[in-house]
């Protein structure tokens, strides 16, 4: 990985952060139901992960709980969503707008978590100058100018595989900065480019050869 | 985890079930491109991955290379889809047609993957006796009786967080095997049910993060 400016944040270990989130959404569980404190050990119970496990995680996070008592909720609901990102918008473009594109731009819930998909680019003549959501499709060729306006950061990868490499070229090309690869072709790109993988076809593998190995 | 009658299939670990996906896309690829040999070392460099862990993750399949020669693409394709469980249709259910299973509906390349989504519960009113892309939707009081007709396997997890735990048991009760989960929730479940985790927003956290460490 590439070098920072900021190596405090860039310290926090990816595991780290795939655990907040499982803290924030059962802190807001909590809160709905009008609990005002809560403990590291009342959430490492609940989401079972050690409990020295959720402390340590929290340490990356600028919060303090007191002793004995625990954190307050409604601070820790709202620093763990700023700390995450999730109280920011982040542009992005979506390219490749198939079934699984398609269905992203209809998960309205993104913007909630942060991300702004402020337009989709495709090849398919049919899909360019329609909208799904709001969200316009553009053909890809508009994508510098589109570029040029809009300063998105983040470039969603729902392309056919044989596109994933040429297509997360031509974004970082342009600026953008993350690629979030949905695709389940491994791309390469330079150090400084953040890129995350959610390849769920993955996950359904996993369960299909758990499934078949549990006693039914 | 629980017993399982077949220790072979169970000890395939879960890291290389998730890199078998990448090497089947990158072979279909190839094949695409009219290549009809491929050797690991190939699929190691454009994947990213060391040579002797393709190596080792392809011994758990059952595709025999030749030395110094490669693997068949059609075999090894065919073998690999076989062993992903990608070729058979596993029947399921989705639970909360909110905004991100409503998207998951949309999303026909499951289909592709062996997953028929056969129905979708929610306990909106006017979800309920709708459709999505065929795919019919009913009301959660629903989901004893065609259970009892469709046997569905596998549950996916769309709900609020809130309603993640209890759905979850509903499922168990009656008779699902493994639990999908997109909730950013832990849900806790017996030995001899299958979870799979796909908290999509955990990912995006992970981003934000790598994206305001790196250099710009």
């Amino acid at each position: 990985m590439s070098r920072t400016k900021n190596n405090i944040q860039w310290k926090v270990p990816e595991p780290t952060l795939r655990r907040l989130p499982w803290y924030l959404a059962f802190v807001k569980l909590l809160k709905k139901k009008e609990q005002s404190i809560v403990s590291s050990t009342q959430i490492a119970k609940e989401i079972n992960v050690d409990a020295s496990q959720v402390a340590k995680d929290l340490s990356y996070v600028d919060v303090v709980g007191k002793t004995r008592v625990g954190y307050n909720i409604d601070s820790l609901i709202l620093v763990l969503e700023n700390f995450l990102g999730f109280t920011s918008q982040h542009k992005a473009f979506l390219f490749g707008v198939g079934r699984l594109g398609a269905a992203l731009l209809h998960d309205s819930g993104l913007n909630e978590y942060g991300l702004e998909v402020v337009a989709g680019f495709d090849v398919d003549p049919d899909l360019c100058g329609t909208s799904i959501q709001g969200i316009p499709i553009f053909h890809i060729s508009e994508l510098p100018s589109l570029q040029a306006k809009l300063h998105a950061v983040i470039g969603i990868l729902t392309v056919p595989v044989e596109a994933a490499q040429p297509v997360a070229e031509m974004m970082i090309l342009h600026g953008l900065k993350g690629v979030w690869n949905f695709t389940p072709f491994r791309i390469r790109v330079p150090q400084n480019i953040v890129v995350q993988n959610t390849s769920i076809y993955a996950h359904l593998a996993v369960m299909f050869n758990r499934l078949s190995s549990v006693s039914i």
